[in-house]
């Protein structure tokens, strides 16, 4: 019997579940649930019933484990302790500041109603994480440092667009390659957040709009550009859309270690995506599976990716992966 | 209270983790074990009593967690099943085609008793594995390829220092660069075992040595060395010591995989090691930490890598990790 699964939430990140489903032959898409009025409104690729979020709790006995593609900002915080009242979830929340009170919200409504939660799943909150826990855990002496990119990152897209005579943008965190080298070598690094990332902005002007204020403004915006060197282009709308549909992303997680009495160790984790919103659907969908195993034991409440036993992950069985894999 | 470590066997492995041990405030070496008769003979670098391995008995409880390093071909398939009656334990037992048989066995003792053992720990088989399970689970439809080297196999070393009219010998593993980049750009890959590694042999010859049969007789081994292009370099004993005394070693698993209509994901995962016994040492004892931790909730039995949730093998505490880490 498959693993059905509900899709909550329908952009990039939803369509992005519901293709990688397709790749696991023990999962299956039950629904997508949406805000949308009227539902017909979304047009979904799969075969299967799109249904008001309203509606969702007469799916309580048709979904194994719902998929939370809403957004960390408004969605989730909402969403999340509410769902999890009624199904098994899986969220890729990622204000790393307010995961503690996300988690003990979601916790409650999940405990109390035995289901499980697993929160802030994807790659980073995700593998990224769990990168990082491993190579401090085996490495107790030494320094991690994690690299973004090259990709596109959504919010400061987002930051350029806002900005008075800028029609449309995209925005490349592109990680600083003398930086990157430096701590692969082992040598103990520090480094200014100008160091270590660099900033690439594609910008379609308005008409008439002001080439040099609108480069000024973004260099210089507070939190957002002011501590990088960032480097602005203009270009055409066609332009854009040809040349910067795509969203790419991947980054680096480096630790570089001390051992007896001067062996230098050096572990790396990498990931190289042409599509960031699919990839983390991916890993949404695998970390699925393991809710709905651990939900089957009886194991309820939130949990995070640190929580989660690797085996739980895959589809084949226990003695086939230490067969293979081990 | 720290937990109370014991090290069965002291090579270069379990000196490592003797030194490994000084790194994690929450452990203590409480005694090293030894099968060397007398005892006295074999001198360690702490001040813990060295005990004949046949009084472990008396040390039942004073060890939370013995480490076990001794070798896979003789000492664990032995030691292993009957330490694990009486302790919790550890090891990196490498024999991959006999691990189930291995699992096997240390279970009934482990479960019998009341004792957890986590079996093949280390890098590979140990966190190679992991990052081939967690690839595989999160990118179902690709390729994983594992690249050793660059770095000293010592099960090779040993084949050539058997040779006729070899002194001494050390044998380094080095993946080819080209075939790394096929994997690494995503680009769908079979490789021979020539296309994948290369050999590369420093030899001591034995006084008027015939060096070119030697040669021959090297590369044209069966198993070791007919299958890859090898080269063989005669230096002298002095160089053999000053060059090659270290035990480096390391490599890397890339997942090269497709979501989507057609997007490339790649995940690798990689390791730099200047001394090969001191990381797998310092493995060792995150997982020694992870094992006291599953018999103080009674989940006892043998356990591989697989099974263990990565939040067990930090010393901080959860809400430290997930605040810092997530």
């Amino acid at each position: 019997m498959k693993i059905k699964v509900g899709i909550c939430g329908y952009g990039n990140l939803g369509r992005g579940v519901e293709s990688g489903i397709l790749q696991n032959p023990d999962i299956e898409l039950a629904a997508v649930f949406t805000r949308r009025k009227p539902v017909e409104s979304l047009k979904i690729n799969s075969n299967v019933p799109v249904i008001h979020i309203d509606n969702a709790a007469e799916w309580v006995d048709k979904i194994d484990v719902m998929i939370l593609c809403g957004g960390s900002a408004n969605d989730l915080p909402i969403q999340c302790p509410s769902l999890a009242k009624m199904f098994n979830t899986i969220d890729s929340f990622d204000t790393h500041a307010k995961i503690p009170e996300y988690f003990k919200s979601v916790d409650l409504s999940a405990k109390a109603n035995n289901k499980v939660s697993i929160i802030s799943i994807g790659w980073d909150p995700g593998l990224f994480s769990i990168a990082r826990l491993y190579a401090e855990s085996v490495l107790p002496e030494g320094g991690t440092h994690t690299f973004w990119g090259p990709g596109v990152s959504q919010g400061h897209s987002d930051a350029v667009r806002r900005v008075d005579g800028v029609a449309d943008a995209i925005q490349y965190t592109i990680p600083v390659d003398e930086a990157v080298l430096k701590v692969k070598t082992g040598e103990k690094a520090e480094f200014t957040t100008r160091e270590k990332h660099t900033r690439v902005c594609y910008v379609v002007a308005k008409d008439g709009a002001d080439l040099s204020k609108i480069e000024n403004e973004i260099v210089e915006m507070p939190h957002y550009f002011d501590e990088y060197n960032t480097t602005v282009n203009f270009i055409s709308q066609d332009e854009l859309k040809r040349d910067h549909g795509a969203l790419p992303h991947g980054g680096i997680v480096i630790r570089a270690g001390k051992t007896g009495a001067d062996s230098n160790q050096v572990i790396e984790f990498s990931l190289k995506l042409d599509s960031n919103p699919e990839f983390t659907a991916s890993v949404l969908i695998a970390y699925a599976r393991a809710a709905y195993r651990l939900a089957s034991k009886n194991d309820f409440g939130a949990k995070t990716i640190f929580d989660i036993p690797p085996i739980l992950l895959s589809r084949n069985d226990r003695d086939e992966v230490v067969k293979n894999l081990l």
